[in-house]
C-alpha cells in the first residue's frame, strides 16, 4: 500500500504487536492474543490472509469462522522478491498447519501465484472459481483470491484487488444491495445488485490527500497532520463547494493556498478544507461519472475514523450512510469463499 | 517554481548561460549577447526583470523597448534569505546601472519588497498604480510589479502574481479580449475584456502531471519522459474523454494503471495519455468553473512545447487557439508598465 490518507496511522514499524487499523480500510486490523474463553479448547481450522503490498496479515479461525488469534508482519509483497512460503511460515510458524486463503496483491502478478481477474458482473460463486490452489513445499494447502476486472464502454478499464474480499463478506451477511464504499489510498466504489457486484470504480483518493498535503507545494499551506479533520467546518465547507456547489476538483485546489494568502486561514484548517476537497471530490466524481445514483443505500466499510469521514461529508450533503467494519468483512468473506470451495465445512454440517 | 509539467526542459544548473524555455511560461528565455547591429550602439534604458522562486531573469533593454542583453542565474527567491540587492548586482553588474523593473514572486511577502495584491478586475493602470518603487542601497530605481488577487462568491479567493504581467503584454499588443491561458506548473486562466482581466483561475495541471508521474503509485505504469506527447493518439483520447466524454479527473486517472494491467498499454503511450488527462481536466474543470465560455478567443500565452500541446488538447475538441510567445510578453508587459510609471519614455515620444 502506498501512504494513507490517514497518515497519522500508519505502521511504519516492521512487525507490530497491536498494528493501529489502517485507513485502506482492506486491512484487517488483528490484535494477537484474543482467543475468547468458549474458543480456548477449538483447533485452529483455517488461516485468513490479507497479504497487500506492504503487510502481511493473518488470522486464525475455527471451523465455525470464529477469530481464535491474529497476527501480521511487514513482509509485504512489495518488500519480497521470491520467498513467500517462508515469509508465511515465519509468522504464522506457531499456529497448527492447517490450510490458509489468500487475497490481495498476493495473487497480482507480482505475488506468490497469479491469481487472474475475474469479470465484472461477478458474484461470490464466480469469485470462488476463480480462486487457484496450491500446496506449499511444506504440504499446506493454500488458496488464493482472484480479484476482479471491469470494461467498460464509457471509459478505459478498473481492476480490483483485495477489497472484493469484503464486498464477499458484506454479501454474505445479506441485504447488501446498493453502494459500497471503500475509501483508502484507491478508494473503490461498487455496486451490488442481486448479489453480485454489477460494477466498480476505483478513485486515488487517499493517495492525492498524501500527494497534495506533502509532496506539492501546498504543503506550506496545510498543517503536517490534524486529530479529527472531518469535525473541522471548513472540511463540510469543502465537501458542500465540491458536491453540491458543483466547483471541479481541479477548479478548487488552488484555492488552499489561496485561502492561507488572502484570507489567514490556519493549517490545521486548511489541512481540513484540503481533505473535505479530496473526499468531496472524490463524491462529486463518483455522481458525474454514474458510480451511484441518489437514493441507492450506501454502505461505507473500513476503518472508523475514515469511514466516519465519509460519514460526515454524506451528513453535510444530506445523505445518510451505514458504516460496516472492514476487519470483519476480510474475515467475513474468506470464510464465505473458503466454504464455496470446502476449506472450511459449510454452516449447516458444522458442529 | 515548483517543477514543470515539461519536465525535460527544466534548468538543473545555478546559471546556464543559454537556459531553455521554461515550462511555466512565465519565465524569459533570454540568450545573452543577442545584441543586434541596429543597437549595438544604443545605450540600455531599462533593465526588466522576471524574478521567481527559482530564478531570476533579466534582460536589458534600449529605450524603445527592444532587447539588448538577456541574463539569469539561480538565485530564484526561494533560494534566498535577505541579499536581494547582491543577488541582483551580481547578475547585471556587467551592464549600465539603469532602473529596473520586476515582475514576480520578488513582489510577494518573501521577496525583496512586498507589492500587495491589487483587486479584480484589474487594468494595466491599476497594475501600474499598484507599482511599488524605491532605491537600492546602490542607489538604483527598482520597481516592482504587484500581483491581482480575485474574490468571487463562488469559491475562494485565487491570485497571480508574475503572470500578470504576459497579460499586460498581450492588452498592449492589441484585441486581446477573450480567454488568455499561461499553461504551466499552475495555469492560469484569465477573462480578457475591454482591455481589463475582469477575472481568473489557477489549476494544479503541472504540479499534478508531476505527482502523478513521478510520485504516486502511476510512476511504475508510466514511462519517465517523452518526446512530444501531444502527438500521441493516447493524449488526445484522453482529452477527449475527460472534455468530451465529461470523465471527471479523480475518476479517469486509475485507468492510467488499468490500461497497463489489462491492456498492455506502454509506459510511453501512458504517459500521453497521463498528459491528455491533467490537461483536458483542466479544459473541463475550466469549463465547468465558468472560465470560459464557448465562442471567445482562445491565446495560449508560454513557452513552444507546452503551447502545442494545449493547442493540440483544443484542436482534438474542435477549438481553434492562437499561440503567443510567453517571453516576448514578459518584456512588452514590462515595458508597457514601465512606460506608464515614466522609467521608460512613451513611444510617442521616442527619438
Amino acid at each position: 500500500m502506498l501512504p494513507s490518507l490517514d497518515a497519522r496511522r500508519r505502521v511504519e514499524d516492521k512487525a507490530a504487536r497491536r498494528p493501529p487499523t489502517t485507513a485502506t480500510g482492506v486491512g484487517m486490523s488483528f490484535r494477537r492474543g484474543i482467543m475468547t474463553r468458549s474458543r480456548a479448547s477449538s483447533p485452529g481450522a483455517l488461516i485468513a490472509v490479507d497479504w497487500g503490498t506492504t503487510r502481511l496479515r493473518a488470522a486464525l479461525l475455527a471451523a465455525d469462522g470464529g477469530v481464535l488469534d491474529e497476527t501480521e508482519s511487514g513482509d509485504g509483497i512489495g518488500t519480497l522478491s521470491g520467498g513467500h512460503e517462508a515469509a508465511f511460515e515465519r509468522l504464522v510458524g506457531d499456529w497448527p498447519k492447517v490450510p490458509a486463503i489468500m487475497a490481495g496483491m498476493i495473487g497480482s502478478r507480482q505475488g506468490w501465484r497469479e491469481a487472474p481477474y475475474v469479470s465484472c458482473p461477478a458474484t461470490p460463486a464466480a469469485l470462488a472459481g476463480g480462486i487457484i490452489r496450491f500446496d506449499t513445499g511444506a504440504g499446506r494447502p493454500v488458496a488464493i483470491v482472484p480479484g476482479i476486472m471491469l470494461r467498460s464502454p464509457d471509459r478505459d478499464g478498473d481492476v480490483i484487488r483485495g477489497e472484493e474480499t469484503q464486498i464477499v463478506g458484506l454479501i454474505d451477511r445479506g441485504g447488501a444491495d446498493g453502494i459500497v464504499i471503500l475509501p483508502g489510498t484507491h478508494s473503490k466504489w461498487a455496486t451490488i445488485a442481486g448479489g453480485a457486484i454489477t460494477g466498480f470504480h476505483t478513485f486515488l483518493t487517499g493517495e492525492m490527500f498524501e500527494l497534495l498535503s506533502r509532496h506539492s507545494f501546498l504543503r506550506h499551506s496545510v498543517a503536517v497532520d490534524g486529530r479529527d479533520l472531518s469535525a473541522v467546518p471548513d472540511f463540510t465547507r469543502a465537501v458542500r463547494r465540491t458536491v453540491e456547489g458543483g466547483l471541479p476538483f481541479l477548479a478548487a485546489i488552488f484555492s488552499v493556498r489561496a485561502r492561507q494568502l488572502l484570507d489567514g486561514v490556519s493549517r490545521e484548517d486548511n489541512l481540513a478544507y484540503l481533505s473535505g476537497l479530496v473526499i468531496g471530490g472524490e463524491i462529486a466524481a463518483a455522481r458525474d461519472a454514474g458510480a451511484y445514483k441518489d437514493g441507492a443505500p450506501i454502505r461505507i466499510v473500513g476503518a472508523k475514523s475514515l469511514a466516519r469521514a465519509y460519514h460526515k461529508a454524506f451528513a453535510a450533503i444530506g445523505r445518510s450512510t451505514e458504516q460496516v467494519d472492514g476487519t470483519e468483512m476480510v474475515v467475513a468473506g474468506l470464510v464465505h469463499l473458503a466454504r464455496v470451495i470446502g476449506l472450511l465445512p459449510t454452516e449447516g454440517t458444522r458442529s
